[in-house]
């Protein structure tokens, strides 16, 4: 029987869904708990949850000890939306199809509800109900990807070295901290969750850095419409052309999925990478 | 041989500056290094860090076991001060004699400054060398205390409550979150540096509640000739008067001493408590 993607991930969405439900009920003031709810349950699609998931099982481990790290990494995610949307930052007024936080609210209460978020994301991993050693191995690798070494430095790179990028190494570091790190943490999260051995980390650091990668490349061609023209903001369409961007996006979901094949159950795995492509197509 | 509390302090403040300074070093893109150190090398007194080693010695543990709570503490107050003057939030220009950090540099440097400090502080606690069970212990007390059930969460209490707060039991509220939280945690984290038992733990809680509420009523006192008047922010002072104010102050720094007298080593403790209202007088 072909694996049901759908079936899947409808499934496991519902159980990440199930376990973020029960997050900020008991905020005070009580006015916080909206702010704190709205943009994690805006219609994300988790698919760092669901990777977490999927590396957790492939290699034999159980739902329940996963959700734990799945959540955090997209407490971590959506903290980083809501204060990349501040007019300081990206000055987005919507997200999703509907105002963003600071909009909604306010710019203050934009950035705590962000700092809240992140906040949460190791309270969510220091309290799980597995040993104290899972507990920190995760707590550590979470905070080296989202923090000054991955995501935030990714920003800042994108942010200061910006419109000047030119050779494609650059811009594939800049991607690589800025959302290559934390898709690469859910991976490595959920397969901690399973107490991976060494080998199946680094089958799981290669699977997420080329997903990460495969995932950015994916959308630039998607946005290459709306950048097109010399003025935009660089991109790998811009510095590749948008065949050469597609072809390497798709070298690199076949690498991961390489490098995933021959754990335990690796369906979930080779789906996503297929997934983060084919969005395109 | 009475306890030289100057000659601690700058020994022990030394010792905690010699840890963080080897942070961020290697921050990458590197104009991202003078913005991550700048508020964190501004002359800030360490009084939360200093706090985590009196704790830790009270119970007869080791100042290396230490240092990485002490650093964790001040890496969370420093980013919430970040933060805390973004126009957003208090709008202030000037911290410590110097331009604030979105004044020196700008608004999202400033945004994404707070968020790699913030993050430091849980990779500071989980890479630490001592037991995966202390350090998991840190992650959660520090998370609980710094986040949306702490000082994040009054942060939010005094903006949004602001002018309207007219009894002192909300007042309080506020501030054991937005103030308190963190100053419980600094002794709780050194506390569990050293091992410490339920009983210990408790003085400690104790302790620092007191300690941290003293602390705010001392800092309305100072604050008093500024705020003076019907239009000022709520403060102790309106609420009570500037000698009552002061009375709870030294009736909370008498408590926070009671309950860590019987420790084995309580000089520094007991100092501290005595300094954070010394201040004033």
């Amino acid at each position: 029987m072909p694996f049901d993607f759908d079936a899947w991930s409808d499934d496991r969405r519902a159980r990440v869904d199930g376990f973020l439900t029960h997050r900020f009920g008991d905020a005070w003031p009580v006015s916080f708990v909206e702010p704190l709810r709205y943009p994690l349950f805006s219609g994300g699609k988790r698919v760092r949850p669901l990777l977490a998931v999927a590396a957790c099982e492939a290699l034999g481990g159980d739902l329940k000890d996963v959700l734990a790290p799945a959540a955090a990494v997209e407490l971590i995610h959506t903290y980083s939306l809501v204060h990349d949307d501040l007019p300081a930052m990206d000055d987005d007024d919507e997200r999703r199809g509907r105002p963003t936080v600071h909009v909604q609210f306010d710019e203050g209460t934009a950035v705590l509800v962000g700092d809240a978020l992140l906040t949460e994301a190791f309270s969510v991993l220091a309290d799980a109900l597995v040993d104290a050693r899972t507990r920190v191995k995760w707590v550590s690798e979470l905070a080296r990807a989202s923090g000054y070494l991955g995501m935030v430095g990714g920003q800042v790179g994108d942010i200061t070295l910006g419109a000047s990028i030119a050779d494609v190494d650059t811009l594939v570091r800049v991607h690589a901290m800025k959302t290559g790190a934390l898709i690469q943490a859910a991976v490595v999260l959920g397969a901690i969750a399973a107490d991976a051995g060494v080998n199946e980390l680094a089958a799981m650091a290669t699977y997420g850095a080329n997903v990460g990668l495969a995932f950015q490349l994916a959308d630039d061609v998607l946005d290459a419409d709306e950048d097109a023209g010399d003025d935009g903001p660089p991109s790998f369409v811009r510095l590749l052309g948008a065949d050469e961007t597609l072809r390497r996006a798709h070298a690199c979901v076949d690498e991961a999925i390489a490098a995933v094949a021959g754990l335990p159950s690796p369906d979930a795995l080779v789906a996503l990478a297929r997934f983060t492509v084919s969005r395109t197509v």
